[in-house]
């Protein structure tokens, strides 16, 4: 375990900070880099939703009759997912669709995106568990009560979200593979005993999870503060677009969770 | 005009930023707080493409021999107004497609927006040439080479791009409103005789202008810095997501002269 003791789900603290295709000899820098980058992604994109207040009616059924059901938010993340998927979005296996079942085939040419994970764990998907989390439990602790009528934009701004959150969790599978790759043996016995506790065990490094928190409540302190020409230091009356707390919140109760579950998920599956 | 001479396309210092439906009784206030809140989205969407290499293929009419000469990201964004469109989002006049010919009606309930504009002029809109800076001119400016083949998640953030520039200028017709209410004497002769010259120099605003291109330079140095927990300051060899100067020159080349194109065209239909 030496070699990955630094590292975990969550992610050490580091200087540079770049996203580029994952290397065919995945090492624990690159998808380290990787998910500190993303968490400028998710920040931004909760910022941006916070534009628009919550907007019951996108969440409300009966606004779209003819959707058998189906609120804007959804009928239109499906579609999007439908367009998205045209065009060959769900080709690179990093991003996982959250309505797979109604896809149409990509209609560009493939691209020849790299094979890191195993086979058998590569569908591992927490999709579900992120977009009840989302709506429920989420998106009413960061927007304020109101409707602007802007349904639409507020359901793309909603699934800019999604999307961000999904691709940081679902990067579990490379923390995953590569900690498995670099020391097969520390997870053989709990992986044949399919013992999830011991494997969760592994997979936890509580000083490495509260420095992401850490570092993801400054990153909504600096990028969700008002600008202006004039310095500024940050004092209790900074009022800021996402509350900072909020989005620690979030890391520590839903994305570094869920992430280990990703992590667990595939492990289990990796010796199929 | 002495009421006016403080406020332009450009926006001057604030505060407090904050997004709210335009007051029927619209103020230089909330059009300048509406302005400098679409500087962050502006800066944040820019992060967000810089994300991907260029990824020409994108932009290469023959990926998609089916789509009739159009490139993926021209097919994508279609595809994307029509599902927007769809559900509504079109019923905002703030919002402006790039295609409008093709869109369908909307499918829900029409949401009440207050009507702000002057109905000959509500239609103005410059997404052509919009369209053509970004891919033309901006694009290349502030993404580095390359293909990850990520092509629909990076014309989903060019689309983004797209949408807040197209936002930021169109509210031109804001600017150009309540400047006309507030003093339609000061713009009558200007408008009668159809001159845009005399109309322009009536909206320009140097000062305000500079201040402006110095505020979006600042805000891509605190949006596009790396933060990590060490407290760091701004030198010369910090590294930014997006060039801080690209940002202001695409305010300066760019986004202050077409706002204020917008606000020239919206004028001269003021009085039919």
């Amino acid at each position: 375990m030496a070699s990955t003791e630094h590292f975990t789900t969550a992610t050490s603290e580091m200087d540079e900070e770049k996203e580029a295709p994952p290397p065919q000899d995945l090492t624990l820098g690159w998808v380290r880099d990787a998910l500190v980058r993303q968490e400028d992604s998710i920040v931004f994109a909760l910022i941006e939703r916070a534009r628009f207040p919550y907007n019951a009616p996108a969440y409300d059924p009966s606004l779209l009759p003819q959707q058998g059901g189906r609120s804007l938010v959804e009928a239109f993340a499906r579609g999007a997912e439908v367009l998205q998927a045209k065009f060959g979005r769900y080709q690179n296996p990093e991003e996982v669709p959250f309505f797979p079942d109604d896809l149409p085939a990509p209609s560009v040419i493939p691209y020849n995106f790299p094979e890191v994970f195993h086979p058998a764990s590569a569908y591992v998907t927490e999709n579900n568990a992120i977009w009840n989390m989302y709506f429920n439990d989420l998106l009413p602790l960061f927007t304020v009560e109101g409707d602007d009528g802007n349904y639409t934009s507020t359901a793309a701004a909603d699934l800019v979200c999604l999307q961000a959150l999904s691709r940081r969790i679902h990067y579990g599978k490379y923390v995953a593979e590569v900690k498995f790759r670099d020391a097969p043996q520390d997870y053989m016995t709990a992986i044949c005993a399919k013992d999830r506790d011991a494997l969760m065990k592994l997979l936890t490094f509580e000083a490495v999870e509260e420095m992401v928190k850490r570092r993801v409540l400054k990153k909504a302190m600096v990028f969700g503060q008002t600008v202006t020409l004039e310095d500024k230091t940050f004092d209790d009356e900074t009022k800021y677009k996402v509350d900072p707390a909020v989005v620690a919140r979030l890391y520590d109760e839903w994305v570094i969770p869920l992430t280990k579950d990703v992590e667990v998920e595939y492990l289990l599956r990796r010796l199929d």
